[in-house]
């Protein structure tokens, strides 16, 4: 059998087929018959559900409910807001026909919920007494791509959208910024740093008054876009009537936020972490924390799976897997835990199971450890604990390190990573910086947000600057 | 304010409008501006959430892994199967614009996933090695609904759909009943014993060779079909190509199975448990077991505030909630947790907080109760455990008591259950008993399955009975 380590394309040959070829090798997924549309296998799959299960627990704490709306959006509503409908209009599937006959009024399948939503906020609110309200789905949305990339690109995805309305705009606002918070916060269970901030008015969300995001840079430079909070003002209040009754006795308009994450994450996960070898998983999500392969003879085979199983039994709470496999070499098996991701790998032959020391070896440093087998359960999990920090570390260490400070556009050049500049926020010179490199802004970072920009003049135009900026490729 | 209670048609008035009033009071669900679809709301659906993840624990534990298919399936991939698509064509939702263009190939939004996940079954099973396969979906579904009811019939629902292929007949027709014990048993979680076995030939799943279901008989005498689970024989396998090496080293064709449950049993629940007065849930999955009402006057107010939050602080563990709500009447707040079927109510007035006996109102029971306030938290869950027994009592008691044994159709009156008869099992006699009497078989009881029918004749032919099934108007 051969190794299946030669089937993934080193990262420095070609990221983006070494992307496709860890998704691959590591089992998470695959196309489907549907065009733009993917399959998530179980181990996949069961990233994502630690990761809402995390998610989830957090929203809850926060005091916000879940709901359910339904998947379709009479295309009217979507049509109510300007900005929001042609944001949208391209990457609808719409549904012409149902139970047999042609529809009146056609409906579009959900690429968000503001327009399926806000229509019943309007009936839901009356009064000040009914705010703020805060509510969360955990569905599937339709946007049609043209190019499907796993994870971070598919017409169909799972995701959360928080849909809340508030009396003021200060509330709206504040929770805008708490909600990125936990999206931050997510992010960091799942050992990866971000750049949190502003989007520039042409990376906003269609209809949104102020676009907030959470930006993951993974390991060929570019950006994924992790997590977005916006604040959306009274657009759609407006639109869809979305009204109270304030304690003034006037009527008011509510202020509205969204708030969405997506397993693009996963997407983020892997680039942010992985390496040749495949995929490297922060242990709070990983399916697998611990694997245990036993190396046998058939002479010792029955000791070292007891030996196996005894481990496995200490380790209570861990996720732990025994590779009882039959037929398949050591090497074979190495391989194919470190493509998966598995933080932990214990080694366990003949010297271990006699009771000697046992074999580590860590995924976060592709290195062997001994370490004695007493006390294993709280080592263990000190050991995922700190493969996490490592994670996190290698990530930060990272990212500060590929942040390229530039004061014109002479000075791109082919660098991994963000470029920082100031600039003067126009979309035109935007524009212009995507035509001729392919990149827009990525985020106007939180410490910036309040501080002069280090250059005067605008890196594109030359004129007044604003801020200092990121901006990079991006996924 | 007025009475809550009002609100409420009466369940001997019109069951009907008694369900449509419980599914409103217990803000539990509302119809959306998409016809036949409704909106789930945070009770409704945190209901769902708890029967969710507690069946979700068992498939895992049973060694079911969870994946994610697309929503949309090629038409042609629907047509394959011919029953099956002449049964779900006329309830399709069709999507015929994509990205802004007209589609070349229309795409169904999935009713079921049998046509969206078994071509890729065919990929991935090669081998006897590689079953048996496993896999389960927790998704939503879109069947157009021309009559639409909360729960029970909206065109879109969210389900769990698992898929599974097996070497031979035997182990998949053995899954078959093991799923199919797993919904009796989720049934019993939520207090609701269930009638088990066949669907006739009619009745059967479109594409399968075998359906069995569980039945619940509700307070109107209606029988809900509560989850399904069928052996689909190798109709699929033959059309997708789903084969494997077998270790004969020929090729056979895999026998599959899908087996589904849905949040119509919430439906059950509601119809199954609810009085008068409204719902009645089951403790395992009320959103609020413990619903404290503190009542007091001004001058008592702290004192029995802080009195209500030191018992909420004793019971951990169990989910609690005050209704600190202002400004109404003790009356108001119990007719209103009364509606959402909370299982205990504690009251709380200046008496109670001075140290004296706890009065408790038992949801199942519609009775007060005193209790002292020493060794709380145990007495609670014990009472919580009894309420579940005696909701699962009464239920039982009431379907075992409305089983009427017929013997010919001059016997069927509107007497409120199941009728219980011998019949010949064959399609044209079904077909007439809908036409007369709006009333189909629901099951072949499995205690049934093997015994010779009661009465040798068909009690509809007149020809020969095959077995005792039991018959009944449905939702």
């Amino acid at each position: 059998m051969s190794s299946n380590k030669k089937r993934i394309t080193p990262q420095s040959q070609d990221f983006s087929e070494w992307y496709q070829d860890v998704v691959r090798e590591a089992d998470l997924a695959e196309a489907s018959e549907v065009r733009g549309c993917g399959i998530v296998k179980p181990y996949g799959l069961k990233i994502w559900e630690l990761i809402k299960a995390e998610l989830s627990k957090r929203f809850e704490a926060d005091g916000v409910e879940n709901v359910y709306f339904p998947i379709f959006i009479p295309i009217e509503n979507l049509h109510a807001e300007k900005e929001h409908v042609e944001g949208f209009s391209p990457e609808l599937a719409v549904v012409t026909h149902g139970g047999g006959e042609k529809l009146v009024n056609e409906l579009a399948v959900r690429p968000t919920s503001e327009a399926a939503m806000y229509p019943t906020y309007a009936k839901w609110i009356q009064s000040y007494k009914d705010l703020p309200l805060r509510l969360n789905q955990w569905n599937n949305v339709v946007r049609w791509e043209k190019r499907p990339r796993p994870f971070l690109r598919w017409s169909e995805f799972l995701w959360q959208e928080g849909h809340t309305a508030f009396a003021t705009e200060e509330e709206a606002r504040a929770e805008v910024w708490k909600m990125l918070g936990m999206y931050r916060d997510i992010y960091e269970y799942m050992a990866i740093p971000v750049f949190m901030g502003k989007k520039s008015e042409k990376e906003r969300f269609a209809g949104a008054v102020m676009t907030t995001t959470v930006e993951v840079m993974v390991r060929d430079g570019k950006s994924i876009q992790g997590a977005t909070s916006h604040y959306l003002g009274t657009n759609f209040a407006k639109v869809f009537g979305v009204k109270y009754l304030g304690e003034d006795g006037k009527e008011h308009f509510a202020h509205q936020n969204s708030w969405g994450f997506s397993w693009r994450s996963i997407g983020a996960v892997i680039m942010a972490h992985g390496d040749d070898n495949g995929l490297r998983l922060p242990p709070n999500i990983a399916p697998i924390q611990v694997i245990i392969t036993p190396i046998y003879k058939e002479e010792t085979m029955g000791k070292i799976l007891a030996f196996s199983r005894k481990v496995q039994s200490e380790l209570t709470g861990i996720r732990v897997k025994i590779d009882e496999r039959d037929g398949l070499t050591p090497g074979f098996k190495f391989n194919h835990w470190e493509a998966k991701g598995v933080p932990i790998r214990i080694e366990i032959g003949d010297k271990e199971a006699s009771g000697g020391e046992l074999t580590l070896f860590r995924r976060d440093l592709n290195v062997r450890e001994k370490m004695s087998a007493d006390n294993l359960k709280v080592k263990i999990e000190q050991l995922l604990r700190d493969i996490h920090t490592n994670l996190y570390n290698q990530a930060t260490e990272f990212a500060n390190t590929h942040i390229h400070r530039i004061e014109s556009l002479d000075e791109i050049k082919d660098q991994v990573g963000y470029f920082e500049a100031s600039w003067c926020e126009s979309p035109e010179s935007e524009k212009l910086l995507k035509e001729k490199f392919s990149m827009v802004s990525r985020v106007l970072p939180k410490k910036y947000e309040d501080a002069a920009p280090k250059n005067k003049k605008c890196f594109i135009t030359g004129g007044e600057a604003k801020h200092d900026w990121y901006f990079a490729k991006s996924y």
